[in-house]
């Protein structure tokens, strides 16, 4: 835990380091996994699972079947909730769906957009210990709304061959069309390439490890999107006098226990209050099973404090921090003074786990620094825009000359004579 | 120009094939290109210059007296053109702004997202034979609607150290804040790193060769972004009965003329409206100063008769056009079937360019298949969309219990506790 009074804009460049990220050593492995899935498709997949999962696989392909039982098998509360967080996602993006709005922008020349699902996208969740179903929730929802056809999802076996049971009902659920047990970097190359079961997508989402976010890179050589950089986990908390400590060293550990290289940052203008959340999470942390990891995180966190909360949020606009608490009064005075970040969450009861499960935000948010340059997963993140456009003949005389004049001095002849052949007739 | 009579479904794949992009000759250029410019900085630029645009430079700084030249040296016919283009494009544009909607998912938690722009954006427009003026009115307009701050423009200098007296009025007319004399894949290695006089960004625009595609896909290991992946331009022609052949002639030309890599295509049910548009060329492009290469970009293209509009509508949307233009009397018909095109253009009388220039839409278009998976430039590429949420002390207590549980089930008991503790106070 690094602590700065008041520091010197000139040292912030220093304190908004992000870790750096080996990535020269992978990707000879990654290249070597791409040519292996492109070479023996589903029996590559079957073997690095052996390999990498320890798990014997006849199929990668989950069954109906499967499926099924995993209903069964999921709680009813978890089932409820589940439904509640689905609810409320399909909420919040169906509301970021765009009507069709045509414009007359000369009379009787009229253009617009209209938006088309990605047909084929796919969904990479991490295995691991945490199972994150809530991540099939963030990122099905969007793509069944934005009418994607076929959405797929890849997540690795455990050791008996199975897929956490919450993770299928999630996926079925939220209008997942296949699901296959195929994990790491070769469930990246089998949606990039396609494989005898899994077929090639054009866009893939989802997290993971250093070697599936370094396969999603790889991916764009042969043309597939990818929703967007990746990074570290991060959450900035500026907090006021009417913060609470208890409040905010809970934000902190929900941050800091997703891994020892969570990015924590507490910025405030009261010192008692400082004082007293760094006391709260040496209190709270001794309570947490993933203890371990929520120190090692702590340990490199940095905690500020400044003199005032434009100061904060100034640092934090440097910062561009994933997630981002206002745990401060008056927060409606800051938000137009945001200008990147994830996402915000404002006053004392915002917690960043309502963003995470069930509030109705997506929690696919840029990280290291991308809130600069990208965007979160929304419902946009699913769709083409294309435009239209219609002119009638006269329509092209209102705007023809502009054109004309336009083409000749770029010296492009056929780009004027198209319009001047149709003015002529 | 092949010519195929009902192809067959299985024939379409190898049909859609655009051509390989040789990348791998260029990456170790570009990166000595990268380390050159990030050692050197200006220096390097100058030096750049002097080999690769024969130009003798003392600074790549363009400027105020060379601006206010320019505006005296271009035609008041062009720059009336060039402002009614401005118009059209900032009205469309403007259209694309979301106003801020707050969603209530659960009572007393309240989600919205607002739009911030892009900090610092540069826009490349390649040199040569054309002064692509009108690419610098559709890359910054919507730059500044966006609020982006800051908006330079790099673009390589003549033999004599001058820029384009268009480009250089239509940039400071759309708000280009900085402007300088760079080219090549060392003016996006400039964009990427900064130099003395050039500032880094956060996301570069714009088209350009192999070496500043290459470039631009390079730059995206420092963390930039790009509007979206190149390749070269295209347009598909879908052509019934009430087609026009003189029209369809003049629109292939005006892509054909682009460059000798240009992908043409079309797709009729009439043979002798498809007969006769290709009589129609043979004439029109007599005329054609860009003649040479609007053939060699002819050779490779294809013409194929089909039995229905639906099958032509089919096979557009396997080849996703970056430009789709259907002459067809029914056109309205057919749009819902579109899933995967740039730009489409429809009647008779929309041709390409329109929106090319003038129209309000915008120019900078997914090519190469991309439009599978990418949109175009819209005000959106400048902006971020940053979610918001709040939930008063009641929301979190009418959300809490569904986040505890989803969090419990996914092991995060750090995440669970931020809900908890607050639900205890």
């Amino acid at each position: 835990m690094f602590i700065h009074r008041y520091p010197q804009k000139n040292k912030w460049a220093e304190l908004v380091k992000r870790p750096i990220l080996k990535k020269e050593k992978v990707s000879e492995i990654i290249a070597e996994i791409f040519k292996e899935v492109e070479k023996n498709g589903d029996e590559a997949l079957l073997t690095y699972s052996q390999k990498f999962d320890s798990a014997e696989l006849n199929t990668v392909i989950v069954s109906q079947n499967e499926i099924d039982e995993a209903g069964n098998s999921v709680s009813d509360e978890l089932k409820a909730a589940i439904q509640k967080a689905k609810e409320n996602i399909t909420q919040f993006h169906t509301s970021q769906q765009a009507g069709i709005q045509k414009i007359e922008t000369t009379q009787e020349v009229i253009c617009w957009r209209e938006n088309r699902g990605i047909e084929k996208v796919g969904i990479y969740i991490p295995g691991g210990t945490a199972p994150l179903f809530s991540t099939v929730l963030m990122l099905a929802i969007p793509a069944q709304l934005a009418g994607c056809s076929e959405i797929i999802l890849c997540t690795p076996p455990d050791k008996k061959g199975n897929i956490n049971p919450a993770i299928l009902y999630a996926a079925q659920l939220c209008g997942v069309t296949r699901i296959f047990k195929a994990g790491g970097a070769q469930a990246v190359a089998a949606m990039t390439l396609g494989t005898e079961s899994i077929p090639n997508v054009y866009k893939i989402f989802g997290p993971g490890n250093q070697y599936v976010v370094a396969a999603k890179e790889y991916a764009q050589n042969y043309g597939v999107a990818i929703d967007m950089p990746a990074g570290p986990s991060e959450v900035l908390v500026i907090a006021d006098e009417k913060a609470v400590p208890e409040f905010c060293a809970a934000d902190l550990l929900s941050q800091a226990e997703h891994g020892s290289d969570s990015q924590v940052i507490f910025i405030s203008t009261d010192l008692k209050i400082m004082e007293e959340t760094i006391e709260e999470i040496n209190q709270q942390i001794k309570k947490l099973p993933r203890n371990g990891m929520a120190q090692q995180s702590l340990d490199n966190s940095h905690f500020m404090i400044v003199k005032t909360l434009e100061e904060a949020v100034d640092f934090s606009n440097v910062y561009a921090p994933e997630h981002l608490i206002l745990a401060v009064k008056d927060f409606e005075k800051y938000i137009p003074s945001i200008r990147n970040a994830g996402s915000v969450f404002l006053g004392n009861y915002a917690c960043e786990s309502a963003g995470d499960y069930a509030s109705g935000t997506n929690h696919t948010l840029p990280t290291n620094g991308f809130a600069k340059n990208y965007s979160g997963v929304s419902l946009d993140s699913y769709v083409k825009k294309i435009t239209f456009q219609y002119l009638s003949k006269q329509g092209l005389k209102n705007l023809g000359k502009t054109i004309e004049i336009m083409a000749e001095a770029e010296g492009l002849s056929a780009h004027k004579n198209a319009v001047s052949i149709r003015l002529k007739k």
